[in-house]
């Protein structure tokens, strides 16, 4: 679809201020990924203080070496969130990047849109005179029309119609003027809501290429978490029953010879 | 492998105190499992504030109803740690019941040891005094030769020989008891090292079922939140460029007809 000026000629107007939005939107992307990096932080530093919650229970009994375990998974998880905040401190930049970018360029078009402005207070301005005239017009018709009815003097008549003659001629000049103005009007709006909307496109794609990055982060933690995950199940798999009783049985020198 | 008790008759206390260290480690899997969970329950919290922000973030221009894709996603990964922190919950209710039955059990073993714990204090005192009275024995076996060396009198070396044979007596009667005891010592606790090792296993068993619960939770959890990064990324491929061009030219009334 084509974006095209709105029916009250306010199309300038929206399109300009979406251009703002525009930039504001990428701002609040990246406050978005602050506050997303801000609480991985926070959940990886507290599977580090986990972690040695691990480290720091009783080295006593059968269970002891099962800690490290948990202890060593544990770590591995904050590490991996740590990673995450890394990434997303990194994508951070880029979008203040894009941002800082965003802004010269919608500077740069302001300039070059000045002229369909000028086009744009123009049509409106002359739209308003050609109302009035067209108004004045019809008055002075009707004045016209009324004192022959009546039968006023033919002076009277004469000067009225002179009235009439000089506001037709204003409101035809208006409406060759509108015409005029109208056909620049409507080709400088048609190229600048075409630039708008290319602008408005680069910056959607702009902006999809970051969420993207985004999610495959998200993902490639995910799946090094899964990793972590299956490590961890591993690790307690092999952790037996038996081999606890034996490490347990070697420590204590309780075992195998009788007293 | 077999646990049996150690050379210096300590054997029964280090076994009998790992007892009690099998319901710590009860108690300090619960206390993980209760710092896991409140771990999840902060990041849950902080997702669902992450989501509000998504949801107070512009809606003027194009990009906003993207927003709404992060604002639904970011409260279904909420909903997923909230629902892990309800399952740890549920598990930590269970470790608690286990720790409680595992009191009884104990205090149940202690009272059938309790024969245990009498044939090793008695074994202990008797190998004192077979200690004694064998020290007892060399010294009089001494006395008597040295008074038969230096010329003693009759009555002397007779009076020696009298106290050399009770000594004689009473070792033989140490040994004697010694060996009886040995034998319902070394019996008995070869029965209780094998009660205590069935307890360990049958602990140790348990606490990997628990973890194993525990694993198979977070695994859970792990591909539900997979399943919440897969639709994010397919409902943002959705959100088309063209499609948010659209919606924002009909939400406006910029386009489709001229001005």
């Amino acid at each position: 679809m084509k974006w095209l000026p709105g029916e009250r000629n306010n199309g300038f107007d929206v399109l300009y201020h979406n251009m703002k939005h525009g930039h504001l939107s990428t701002k609040e992307l990246a406050d978005f990924i602050r506050e997303r990096a801000t609480i991985e932080e926070a959940y990886s530093r507290s599977m580090t203080k986990l972690a040695k919650s691990a480290s720091n229970y009783t080295q006593l009994g059968t269970f002891a070496p099962v800690w490290d375990v948990f202890k060593t998974s544990t770590e591995k998880l904050a590490s991996c969130h740590l990673d995450l905040v890394r990434r997303l401190q990194e994508l951070i930049k880029e979008v203040h990047k894009y941002g800082d970018e965003q802004i010269k360029a919608y500077k740069k078009t302001k300039e070059e849109v000045s002229g369909t402005l000028e086009a744009v207070q123009n049509i409106q301005s002359i739209t308003q005179a050609l109302q009035k005239s067209k108004e004045n017009y019809n008055a002075k018709c009707l004045e016209q029309e009324r004192l022959k009815k009546e039968g006023a003097t033919p002076r009277e008549i004469d000067k009225a119609t002179v009235k009439s003659k000089k506001a037709t001629d204003t409101y035809k000049l208006y409406v060759e003027k509108y015409a005029a103005v109208k056909s620049d009007f409507e080709q400088k709006m048609t190229e600048t809501a075409q630039k708008f909307q290319d602008i408005e496109e680069t910056h959607l794609l702009h902006m999809k290429e970051i969420i993207e990055s985004f999610s495959n982060t998200i993902k490639d933690i995910h799946l090094q978490i899964g990793e972590v995950h299956e490590e961890f199940i591993n690790n307690m798999a092999n952790t037996t029953v038996e081999s606890l009783i034996q490490k347990f049985a070697e420590s204590k020198g309780t075992g195998k010879e009788r007293p």
